[in-house]
């Protein structure tokens, strides 16, 4: 199943992609129980898609692919290392990425996003699948002079605009078989497969919930791989996870 | 005016500190426009006060203090140095600080925060005091060894109870000019005063919201400042800002 969340007619719905770019609309909030899948359907040409969830917090994974660190000649990491993006920092499918005044240097980083479903605390790797609802594509937007000048990641990651999730969340993905791209201006820049993870799924969710506690609709950015790189004003970024879709963005004078 | 929120028969209400241990209730949220100040009273000894508001984020500054950076023989930073504390970290007056399992060097950190009453992106220092409803105390709890080893104070950071705030918010603080203690066990030991800052509270906020929207509720932690150090199961840790008050808490095993 696709969920997607979209605004129509001022409204705010979620919905399931169904066939010949229809949504199926649902009734009540996909992250409560009592949600029901309608009879009713919209055109997908005739909304206007958002992110498919509103994180409180996203929590990003730094190196988890292994052909990144075989690339960089990094060694293996013996856990991962989590920093945090601001909730003040969603952007949608279609949204314009702000190029901030003070970075001359704006990266893109294609990731594969876990979705949770219900309030996660101190999950055992083995219990992981029932707190996820399923998976999304994310840009972990990056203002790597920022980054690399603070040596702490927060203001080169928090900028408002840096966290574009979507188009959909598929909950029937396998997240540790399917290829993640990245395309600049249509050219392909960032290509791996999450088989690549280092740190798989139940892993990382395991980890964070042990740390703080995840509430419905929170994200886990899974880490990027390699390839990355810089964007320009004008620039068309598009990060495409097989089996969920192409999550679009522009890049803007912020 | 001292704002307080506060839980009472399982309904959460905003309310004035008054005299004689009475709150004055107040009817709606103090973060909205439209509340009131009721002619009713609570008094304080029949409540269990909370964090006195609810932030999305709190954003907190490293080194800001001109005797913490003497003492340790620093020089003194440039611009503001960034960092998170997710929302799912908040902790109460009273609250109990659970150490974690993992982590052998659990700190205390006495700092003063900025509460934010409105949307504020961009704003410039001199108009920062219209974005702010007023001052509370914080405890930025650190697991100083995590924080050291990963690099990126995030995990360090951001375990749950790691954000106690309150007791109440004092709207009419100056805020570079007050006395601030953290006591443990009852033996001073951090001891200073907001003049001591190094970047002032409209220059954060300016910093700050060029980066990321703060939103209402949301708060800026100003650093803090010489003698930090660890806190043990069992032990009562208070922080005191002149004008606010005293927030107490107790650390447990997590």
């Amino acid at each position: 199943m696709k969920l997607v969340r979209y605004e129509s007619n001022g409204k705010i719905n979620f919905g399931v992609l169904a066939a010949d770019d229809q949504i199926n609309i649902i009734e009540g909030n996909i992250f409560c129980d009592d949600y029901v899948v309608s009879d009713k359907y919209v055109s997908l040409n005739d909304v206007k898609l958002l992110s498919p969830c509103q994180p409180s917090k996203a929590v990003c994974i730094g190196l988890n692919y292994h052909d990144h660190a075989k690339e960089m000649n990094l060694e293996l990491p013996a856990e991962p290392l989590i920093f945090l993006k601001p909730s003040s920092a969603l952007n949608h499918p279609g949204g314009a990425i702000e190029y901030p005044a003070i970075s001359q240097n704006l990266h893109y980083e294609a990731e594969l996003a876990i979705v949770i479903k219900k309030p996660a605390r101190k999950v055992a790797a083995e219990d992981a699948n029932q707190y996820i609802l399923g998976y999304t594509c994310a840009n972990d937007v990056t203002a790597r002079d920022l980054q690399l000048h603070d040596g702490q990641w927060t203001r080169g990651k928090s900028f408002d605009t840096f966290l574009p999730l979507g188009p959909c969340i598929n909950t029937d993905l396998d997240p540790h078989n399917t290829n993640i791209k990245l395309y600049l201006n249509g050219e392909v820049k960032q290509s791996s497969n999450t088989s690549n993870l280092i740190f798989k799924v139940p892993e990382l969710l395991a980890f964070v919930s042990q740390v703080m506690t995840l509430y419905p609709g929170d994200v886990i950015l899974t880490g990027t791989t390699s390839g990355v790189g810089p964007m320009q004003v004008g620039d068309t970024v598009i990060v495409e996870v097989e089996g969920i879709g192409r999550l679009h963005n522009t890049v803007v004078k912020g």
